[in-house]
């Protein structure tokens, strides 16, 4: 198994995604707390239609604002040339492409089938890499969809296959509706491995049905050493009111680091950076560490 | 890995033990929605000190309603030689006898020190066996201690030494403040094993700091063919105000059945006793799929 997980924080773009709207210097004080945690990776916002998505309508604000923070590695999701052209010109140096793998929700999401987003991985790749941008490719609904049901593993390796041909510099796969499981978290990653090579492998999760962090210690145990979470587990699933959303970030440095694995996040501050985020939303947040409190081996 | 996981249900138990009594009735309808569920292990009560346990005093009414439910396996906790021949007495056929694995927190829980209370396994056992019934020997605080911080393992080792010499049917290690996680739990039972030998290996979670569930996988993965839980998640953690406490039935089930692991319960009944134990106790349970709701794949 690794010995270092890297974790991205994706408490600005994905936990603060469905949210009321929040004016930029909350999203700057929330920034400010994940950066002292040490964290080496921020999504940090979205470049996609502010009509559907109001509380991501100030990316290019806020990115002007990243400069600030040299020794973080910011990303941008997108779901278009368009958003890919934007993200670039507002500065991103590394931009998410997002294609669901299956057609509900890429319709409902993107006005897009599956296959029709990623034929365009080709494109966006040749958009970022002309401007010296990485790319990575997001699998949405790789386990589950809210529309379909169970996703066959095929058509995440199809895009995965795609992803490797475009030139794709890293590849995910995300739980997005919170159903994922251990078992189902190996066995799609097994199948994964020989298709995608040496790309880099992140996985992401969500807590909705309790078994996000045990999907996500699954998934590091498959070989997996990128994964996203978000402060305080900012972050509900449209789809589920009332449940959790991401993966808490404190929640999974305390397993990791417990299990002798090591990442980049101090747990003290992501526990004071979930404390904020709660404020900054102004309602609780399921993370279990900002309940229980850190109680770590010395 | 294991095709099966044995569920035992404690909510009746672990779950009702720190909350302001309800009456006997209440339990009764509690353990008729659990019997529901189809599972096969109940955690009836505890035989210990009424006026430490105000919550567990009726134990001796609820087990005269226990053969109501001839296919069900019903077992009492019990730290004495007395809790042991007042369970025998009222009919249990299955004991559980608790042995913390630090002095700490065994001088608090029932006034004698860890070795003070392993040298009683012997007579424990004699009690048992001579009224033909078997006893499971379970090693509180097996990973951390509230007192005394991390457990040494070989405390835990030298109590299922014991527990194997002297005669015990099963042997269980619980984490009782909730702080375990998968790296640790891999790592006590790979060095268990050795030691119990066939003797049937349990384990009992804590989902206090949210890895719970990843906890409880990583036991199944590492041979455990037998887990604890509590319908809706019942049972805080006296350390921990606030925090939440067993890991839940229902989220159990949920993730081991989605990751191709058999169990006797059956989900729907699962979140319907889930929602009766909230009703029951007066407050919101942790639970999960009690929020989210059930979307297993079809």
């Amino acid at each position: 198994m690794t010995q270092h997980v890297d974790i991205r924080e994706v408490s600005l773009r994905d936990g603060l995604q469905i949210e009321t709207p929040i004016p930029l210097s909350a999203k700057l004080e929330l920034l400010a707390a994940v950066a002292a945690t040490g964290v080496r990776e921020v999504e940090a916002t979205a470049f996609v239609s502010p009509s559907k998505v109001p509380s991501m309508a100030d990316a290019a604000e806020l990115a002007a604002e990243l400069h600030n923070y040299p020794d973080i590695e910011f990303s941008a999701l997108v779901a278009s040339r368009g958003g890919a052209r934007r993200a670039i010109a507002a500065g991103l140096r590394a931009i998410e492409y997002v294609v669901a793998a299956d057609d509900g929700f890429s319709t409902a999401n993107v006005g897009r089938t599956s296959a029709e987003a990623t034929d365009q991985i080709g494109d966006i790749v040749t958009i970022a890499h002309g401007g010296d941008v990485t790319v990575e490719v997001i699998v949405a609904t790789a386990w589950d969809s809210p529309f379909e049901g169970p996703t066959p593993p095929q058509r995440v390796l199809d895009i995965a296959a795609a992803a490797r041909d475009q030139g794709a510099d890293r590849f995910s796969i995300a739980d997005t509706i919170g159903t994922a499981t251990p078992g189902r978290v190996t066995s799609l990653i097994a199948q994964l491995r020989p298709v995608i090579g040496d790309l880099p492998l992140g996985a992401h999760f969500h807590n909705t049905r309790g078994a996000g962090l045990a999907s996500a210690y699954a998934a590091v145990s498959s070989s997996v050493t990128r994964l996203d979470a978000s402060v305080g587990g900012l972050g509900g699933c449209p789809f589920a009111p009332g449940a959790t959303g991401n993966i808490a970030t404190e929640d999974l440095v305390y397993l990791l680091t417990d299990s002798g694995i090591d990442v980049d996040i101090d747990l003290q501050a992501a526990i004071a950076a979930a404390d904020l985020a709660k404020s900054v939303v102004g309602h609780d947040l399921p993370s279990a560490l900002l309940r229980a409190g850190d109680r770590i081996r010395s």
